[in-house]
């Protein structure tokens, strides 16, 4: 982990802060002495969890507010340095039942918030947490930052919408803006309840409660990153003069199948059973196939790399919430 | 013009429908024996004008209502044949100054008009009207559909969304949808109050006003379409079949110079003055240079081409507006 003296004393403002990159995010930017807010809406649906921040409670201030609040975000935002803007909707299927509520938080909460940097702070650092789902169905592999985006459900149409505010701002009123498009990503504080934020989540939680972890499909590749190697691409992004102005992707040339994946879970649980089911309908309606992502753009231009090994990330993330389980579900 | 028995007896709805191209397409509509109902929301600053329909005031239907109210579009969608989706947002700068005006017309409007299709009518032809903005500042010319897209508005990355969504329900849940990127179109019913629909506009009130055109650089290149050639690339969108699933650009890839339009317009009008200027500030960070649309998809695939040169554009234009100017100002 690197030492990013630049943050030390700094105002750093994360919306999403109680979610799975938020709030790991902030105990790392606690650890560097940071001066913390943290913003976030505990949707259930979502991420938000206050056991996410329990290291860093009485280091950080907490603002319990909706991002699709125009009001309260422009007075959060007027004093601060860094602002990690974290909070989204993350659900492909909810965006697809819902897509109201996808586009509310994913572009129009997006354009309020950058609306109040520009009226009210235009020096302000942005760090926009995207996705790699707009790249859609690669068309090779691993994807660079020059593939073709096509979004294949809503949420992804709203959250290329929400990138592209972020570039135009930067583009526009020079507001310093900077865009990571992470691939899938798991670790401690990730929400385990369910499948909104990432198939391993109820993967995880399955194989603590006993019960199958059910694969579908099985054979596509992805690629993991683990947790504290996004953080650290979050660091750079918001004080590296390289970042303004950019987007990266964030992820991992090495890939695994889903179903070696679960084996590896279960191999690292000591035990296990895994179901393969036929892929559903209106799953593969939006499936992408395969994906491994190609970093060297962030790796050349901000010295990001991924260190933190598949096994590592599995063994870490099993062992959080072998702990704490009680607390995510 | 061509035939289209296609239309004969079809049910049409309109968005957008007392607009610049919404009203030239129904009178064409009406003529080829379709039914048409026409819903416009008359937002003063928009392109809606009663007087765009009183050639066929008495055979179409009006129904005068905001596409961002979605009660109303789940009941006019349900029992048509073809959608004309042409309610929109257009002016670059109101999408600057206003950007969530902006995002509820362009983006929260096509995501209730395309979910009232899915749950009442997922049969409907849908033809979606977007821009060649998005493709922002062109990398090459002629453009074609294979340019990077890279808004440099906020109309624009609204607009893309809208086109994203018009893609995606067609992916998704199978409706018949199809995109046209236009270029700067011009012709009789445009808004000529001022610039907010196209700038030709208001230099036309201008010069028949005894008032200097201003002309703001002057150099830049733009191809400039007829409405009846418009009109014809609706008409084929609507019923071609190889139009379901598509993006076409519909434009021109001769070009002319904004000053020598200005003076071609001075020329057909037999008199009139030309002011150039610098370029403003807030206009020169969202300009695109020069833009030349490639057709040849549309032409090949569907069989459309540009027949009106633009000189019969201007004079048919400049015919309109000099016996009906007091309806537009």
């Amino acid at each position: 982990m690197s030492e990013f003296p630049h943050f030390h004393d700094r105002r750093v403002l994360i919306t999403g802060g109680l979610g799975f990159f938020g709030s790991n995010l902030a105990i790392r930017l606690v650890s560097l002495g940071a001066k913390v807010t943290l913003v976030d809406s505990l949707i259930p649906e979502y991420g938000g969890n206050f056991f996410n921040i329990e290291p860093v409670l009485n280091a950080v201030k907490v603002n319990i507010s909706d991002v699709r609040d125009p009001h309260s975000l422009q007075y959060l935002v007027h004093d601060q340095d860094i602002l990690f803007n974290l909070a989204g909707q993350t659900s492909h299927l909810d965006s697809m039942v819902d897509p109201n509520t996808d586009l509310e938080i994913n572009c129009r909460a997006q354009l309020s918030i950058l609306e109040a940097c520009r009226k009210h702070n235009q020096n302000l650092r942005v760090v926009f947490a995207s996705t790699r789902q707009l790249y859609g169905k690669p068309q090779y592999l691993p994807v660079d930052e020059h593939h073709r985006v096509q979004p294949v459900d809503v949420n992804g149409v709203n959250k290329l919408a929400g990138e592209n505010y972020h570039a135009l701002y930067y583009q526009v009123y020079g507001i310093p803006t900077c865009i990571l498009r992470f691939t899938n990503t798991i670790g401690p504080r990730m929400r385990v309840k369910d499948a909104r934020q990432t198939f391993v989540g109820i993967w995880l939680r399955n194989l603590l409660e006993g019960k199958p972890i059910e694969v579908w499909g099985g054979e596509q590749l992805r690629d993991i990153l683990y947790i504290d190697d996004a953080v650290e691409s979050l660091l750079l992004a918001g004080s590296h003069p390289n970042a303004v102005g950019r987007i990266f992707n964030v992820g991992r040339s090495d890939s695994i199948s889903l179903l070696h994946l679960a084996e590896k879970l279960v191999k690292a649980n000591a035990g296990g059973e895994i179901v393969v089911n036929e892929y559903p309908t209106e799953r593969k309606k939006i499936d992408i196939g395969d994906y491994t992502t190609d970093s060297s753009l962030i790796e050349s231009e901000l010295g990001w790399s991924s260190i933190v090994t598949l096994d590592d990330a599995i063994a870490r993330t099993l062992q959080y919430y072998r702990r704490n389980l009680a607390h995510y579900v």
